[in-house]
């Protein structure tokens, strides 16, 4: 009975932490020149560049602080089961997109549509996030030791970081320097990665 | 004697999650806009990627699929030796193809020849992967404790859905919906995990 | 008390290599064809490829030499916190911008601005790589084995390199081929790894 | 003295081996439709596709080989040095310059140049893993239990693979078939992974 029949909370990491890399990576390739610059065109080049620039290093932030959280949810679970697995790799799916909606932001980044996409991929991103993170809470998938006002905390956390991108799409159809700002405003609350409480921990409720 | 002379179970595992972990990811790298956008191009655009998105999520789901039967498999094994080694290759092989057919069916998904194309591809895969599982079976590289029966359902499911690739690649000729009936059928069938069952499992056969 | 709340040395590590092996990797991809060659025009294809080969060379052999080096840094690294963790993704962003830049002084390698933007980018990579050192050092997050002579040497080196770059930067608009000189002469000062010396091997101070 | 003081086998292997599978997967990326096919050009887009197909797929074939070799090695190998870390990450560099020429000879596989160059680019990297196998035995390196005769055997091979990569590119000049040929038989010597032999399965020499 010990031996789980399905896939180690370890090898789900390992392939997450690996997905996750290449799809943080995978972005600087976007980065690219338009045409072989000359001393002329060599600033305009780089002007053409900025716009993808901010949004790479906007993304590329956001990632970490998805990596970090997926990294300590997964440390709090105890096993896993098929259906953590799926809800898993839909949150995989939705991270695979950032690359497209950052390109897509920094083709064109004064245009509402662009924006109200880059929001809308991040709300999806959280929102995979919220139902793998309640599922693990609803299911007690976590150890016993592990606070529950934490794990309550965590997901209104989620909640929170939802509404704020469904803002940041609905914002850009007013003005898209609304979205930017929300934009840098989320990474921001998880700077500082959620720590791992125990139960001991816990004020009383 | 116990020390095994060739590589280690482990090792082949992890080196087949790396590359299917950068399998899986590079594909969104073809979901690439066709040009800069402007606030009136911008549909065009988005509508252009649509079957890109969607022959994307297909190939995302087929190759998870593949990548929690292929960990299961292994999980099972006992010890590798120089054959299982160059077939697992050869399925990595055909699982590196599959970005490039869905490259190809996202660009023009209503020819048939796309649709054909992209069901031989997982057509090979599923051989591929059969013809590993049966090498596995045959040469009794599990562990002993391995469920016989199972071993044998996992075989059957294989040709099942070699079958089915098969017959939307032919079925493309007459309608490529058919065709893609038949690729959003045969995820649905992998979403159980297969599960890892020992010999005291066993009904009496 | 005994368990860490955050990411663990280990992961850090894993992850990181994950992201540097990607980054050292993706690069030579930027190794394209301008068109398909024919037998008249090959030679002019490959002659166009020099550049973009030299300034792939050198930024491999570069990211290989951060790459010891990081590894050297957390191997002496007893635990993480916050702030290293993100000292270090800020370490792995200015690496992530390499292959732009090396893609950049590949594309036109004789106007100033591109080993401008080349030795600047190295200089934010040695940057990077000192404050995350710095706060290794000062928070004392070694293990207390570690000798603190050979920890005040490895700042001092790279605030050598750090200068070194920002020389070469300067120096582009004189001559480019003085920048060119410079990128050599760093990656020659690290063919050595850095030594993790311990408190015993330290002279008297 | 106990404690190495630089990187150990097993992680250098595990960078190595992301670097491997990254290169390995990267390739499948210029398997790229020239423009979109329609119904009349899809047979065209697919015959151009051919030559690009089985260049992957030698070049697949021959990383694989690599791969394996790669880790037979340093399966053997008891502790690294300074120049074992270069002479590693010297091979890897030239590994990752295979997808470049099998770029290159995908794109006019019938001009003498690209197989001259398919040829050298393997021929390199014949050479890099001969002379970081015989640092590796002259240098003792290995496990003392491994058989000499064995490690002898392993630098014949591959000095041999060497000296067909080097007729492959001149005899290029001749006819590119006599090229194809001997591409194709480099690897069929290598399907059989290297054992690892020791002492006492050495014969009286």
């Amino acid at each position: 009975m010990q031996e789980k029949k399905i896939i180690s909370t370890n090898r789900l990491e390992a392939f997450s932490d690996g997905v996750i890399s290449i799809i943080i990576t995978i972005m600087v390739f976007d980065l690219k020149l338009h045409e072989i610059p000359t001393s002329t065109t060599v600033l305009i080049e780089l002007q053409f560049m900025l716009p993808k620039f901010i949004s790479y290093m906007i993304s590329f932030v956001m990632l970490a602080v998805m990596w970090i959280n997926h990294h300590q949810l997964f440390h709090q679970i105890k096993h896993t089961d098929s259906k953590l697995l799926w809800l898993n790799l839909h949150l995989l799916f939705w991270m695979s997109i950032i690359p497209f909606s950052t390109n897509f932001i920094g083709a064109n980044p004064l245009i509402w549509q662009s924006s109200f996409f880059y929001g809308i991929v991040f709300f999806l991103n959280a929102f995979a996030f919220m139902i793998l993170r309640d599922y693990v809470v609803v299911n007690k998938l976590m150890h016993n030791t592990i606070s529950r006002n934490s794990q309550k905390k965590g997901i209104q956390k989620n909640k929170f970081a939802m509404t704020l991108y469904l803002i940041s799409s609905i914002a850009s159809y007013i003005s898209v320097y609304i979205s930017f700002v929300i934009f840098l405003i989320v990474p921001l609350l998880y700077l500082n990665p959620e720590e791992i409480k125990h139960e001991d921990d816990d004020e009383f409720i």
